[in-house]
């Protein structure tokens, strides 16, 4: 494991994570999450729906909190405890979606860690929200 | 589509999804999220963690909460606000999830809904929330 230690985060530190939301993927995690939703699986029912064409499912956006948490900031080791989300507005097929995570607050005596979550498209938020986790001491 | 309207809903209506999660859904996961931390792709790191073996994305187990809320209760045509998760057990490969959603409150005047959402395995929650949705109207 090679994340950071509880003792080598501080407040305002920040990462990023991005990825281009395929056709491919959506079909993916439909079949990983059995969420077969026609806004995301159905040209023609998605047409027809308020948001004109298929649409990425909002977890799958969201997921990519978790992955610069797991993989960045703080890195592997960390351990997830919760996530609120806020879905912001609809992600499209093709789009790049950023997702950056900001500590805010670090309690020293839990070893738990707070970060804003916000997913971006062309700087446009997507989803915003906050995660806690705990992170391992050095000691 | 064919999801509930708004006022066919009422408090205290329930609905689940249960899937096992299976090593290729945890392969597949990483993919489409790239969320490669070793605890869940690299069994040796795995085991020399506090969870002793390969675990399941948290993100994964949630998502099954949005498979819920998008195909059954309230179904196709409900647009999903926010959620919020916390995780309290890790998911381990083999173990069957079952998440169950319960319409907790309704905003007639903004067509919302507001459910708990709970993951278990074997009856022991390994994730709880509350999700907060948008319903189209009959009329």
């Amino acid at each position: 494991m090679d994340g950071y230690f509880f003792e080598d985060l501080s407040v305002g530190q920040s990462a990023s994570f991005g990825k281009t939301i395929t056709e491919a993927d959506i079909l993916l995690f439909a079949g990983v999450s059995g969420d077969t939703n026609p806004v995301h699986i159905n040209a023609e029912a998605a047409a027809a729906s308020m948001f004109k064409e298929r649409i990425a499912h909002g977890m799958l956006s969201a997921s990519l909190i978790s992955t610069v948490l797991g993989t960045r900031l703080p890195g592997a080791g960390t351990i997830y405890l919760g996530q609120n989300l806020k879905f912001r507005a609809p992600v499209k097929i093709g789009e790049t979606v950023t997702a950056t995570v900001t500590v805010t607050t670090l309690d020293a005596a839990k070893k738990r860690v707070t970060l804003t979550t916000v997913c971006t498209v062309a700087g446009k938020t997507v989803i915003d929200g906050e995660a806690t986790v705990m992170v391992p001491s050095r000691a």
